[in-house]
């Protein structure tokens, strides 16, 4: 196990109805409220109207910015910073899945600095404050809700890139799992699959004697697979929504369940390359990149890979050599990701080879990237050339 | 899985090395520290003078209070507070295990507070402040680390109690499990056994559709079995050392493992009343207690004993029913606990049944206990009959 730092301040509120104690949360840190949110599923859902109408009747004075896309942009971060500078914000409330948390983050660093908040992205600067930020989730996914972490796309420059910072932790987060029925199946499926991403991108470490860690990762790995069909299947299922919820805020958490192992994001940065040019959704990119990153790094360490085959997919070892165990394993992992409708090609999305070469040079950017596999270009590209 | 809320503020920083990052984070909060001890053994192996060096260089004032009882006693809380007072302390630095940390928590409520501190214990009052703490742990196993909670013992009115506010996380902890290397064989034991029961007090729960918490309680019973012998034959085992040590940080830390399952606190209930009296060690004392509540209330749940017995303990099922699993679970329990060399009966202290009406009597005092199983009087003194 490595040393390791941890502090994770975010305040959660889980549970039905929970959304309803959303004024008396905000009220602790502004009363000029910047209400962040997507594509507008909330007013159908009537989302909206509950909590406009709360933070009304609380006296909380609020402005709007909604439409933050999937792939949130730089150019949707300005448009936010812009607003809580022209209206005096001092709060900032995302009331969406990951991609519009990530949008209120980059928001709250943005405000007090004053070059453009691109520079965080490209380690140009350092972030030195933020506006304090809370969230409603409405979808299981990212994490985003309890971590430091944003992810932003510049389309200007096809570069999608995610950074972090203390700052960047919700004060408090709202999740409430009925807010999730009504997302569609798809987006649920996406969801499903960031969740055991960030899993497998801890869990497949280098670093030795980690039982707990380990234990921890498998823990939500099998959680998230016993209750995804669950839900897909009864979209109002309450246990199974909870259920991937929790694990999904777990997942990606400050790094909790991996502290003292050295992760390896390299899936997650391949992934970004392919949205970064064609604007698919982030899950879809990492059910696609996924397993062919695994079959291609799994012989730097096979035995975790059949750890991994082992206990979470319960294939019985029967004298097989780690190897083995570790592809069958791997095509566990392609075989569930098919099974509940997640891609498995780029073809799928009607992509072709064409843009192989510049998403293998942007990955590796900043040099190398991966930690269990070091990947160069050629590796990424091999890489993405599997997932054709 | 039921709503709950969660915030756990503790600074985390864990490694070889990490006391040395002391003065640093003192500083954030106060340069006149109480420096709250116990039994001398820091002193013996010189932490006491890495710990007072450090704070002198950086201009911080340090009033000693050391002494701190196993089962911490009223009187040194008292003590405490006068200090603290007195002195114009402004921070208090524990540096100990679960006892140690324990009495600076409640120095801390204290101070602020115009009455006894017991108040807070016998919830004549409420907590509405606190100096700020930080703790240097020397000793794996209660969590206090890492909690807002604290035990305390009355000598005078032979009763031990617990309480907990979020004041009473601390700012900052720091995890160096080398400073563990040199606990006695019989503590680490205690240790071992507190860890383990403190995951048994959550995981044995009549809240349905836990799936997750479920296995991030199995996560650390596994990987506290797995890593007591190591750790008792070669007390300087690095990787066995962390391990016990992280395990003790999360097993109780804030509930982050049973967010949303209702805990059944009643061993723990059961065990202070017979230290009250007798004064033996906290471990020691859930060691005889756990094995005889479980056989008492595994009939409330068999289901979840018997997933006990074959997941933690790798009982093989056979078609064996429920029962006859748990049974298997709770042997397993007990066989551990007395390979590693912790007790298993009353009499291995010498105590009889004089006092069983008494502690009966004291452990319901403001109600019947526990909701696996609601204890009243007779049920808890049948439970202390069967540790004799």
């Amino acid at each position: 196990m490595n040393s390791f730092s941890f502090h994770n301040p975010t305040e959660i509120y889980f549970g039905e109805g929970t959304a309803d104690q959303l004024a008396e949360k905000v009220i602790r840190y502004g009363s000029n409220v910047l209400l962040v949110y997507g594509g507008g599923s909330i007013k159908r859902t009537g989302l909206h109207d509950r909590v406009a109408k709360q933070l009304q009747e609380a006296d909380i004075r609020v402005v709007e910015l909604g439409g933050i896309e999937p792939n949130p942009r730089l150019t949707s971060v300005h448009k936010g910073i812009e607003l809580c500078r022209s209206e005096g914000i001092d709060f900032i409330l995302a009331v969406g899945g990951g991609s519009v948390i990530d949008a209120a983050k980059a928001i709250a660093v943005g405000v007090p600095y004053e070059g453009d908040v691109w520079d965080f992205l490209i380690h140009k600067a350092e972030i030195r404050g933020a506006l304090p930020i809370g969230t409603i989730l409405t979808l299981s996914a990212t994490g985003s809700e309890m971590n430091g972490s944003s992810v932003i796309s510049n389309w200007e420059e096809k570069q999608k890139r995610g950074f972090g910072s203390s700052y960047m932790y919700p004060r408090f987060s709202i999740l409430d799992p009925t807010l999730t029925f009504t997302v569609p199946r798809d987006q649920t499926v996406n969801g499903i699959v960031d969740i055991m991403s960030h899993v497998f991108e801890q869990y497949f470490s280098l670093t030795q004697e980690t039982p707990l860690q380990e234990r921890l990762c498998e823990s939500i790995l099998l959680t998230v697979i016993e209750n995804a069909e669950r839900a897909l299947d009864k979209p109002d299922d309450y246990a199974a929504r909870a259920n991937l919820m929790w694990c999904g805020t777990l997942a990606l958490n400050g790094g909790l369940i991996s502290l003292g192992m050295e992760n390896d994001w390299s899936s997650h940065g391949i992934e970004h390359e392919i949205s970064a040019i064609y604007d698919i959704p982030h899950g879809a990119g990492l059910s696609i990149v996924f397993p062919n990153w695994m079959k291609y790094v799994m012989d730097e360490r096979p035995d975790r890979f059949a750890q991994y085959a082992v206990r979470v997919w319960g294939i019985e070892s029967n004298g097989r050599s780690d190897r083995e165990l570790a592809l069958a394993g791997i095509e566990a992992t392609r075989h569930f990701f098919t099974r509940i409708g997640a891609p498995s090609t780029l073809a799928d999305f009607g992509i072709g080879d064409e843009q192989l070469d510049r998403m293998a040079y942007e990955a590796v950017r900043f040099g190398p990237i991966g930690s269990f596999k070091m990947l160069n270009q050629e590796d990424v590209r091999a890489i993405l050339q599997l997932c054709l």
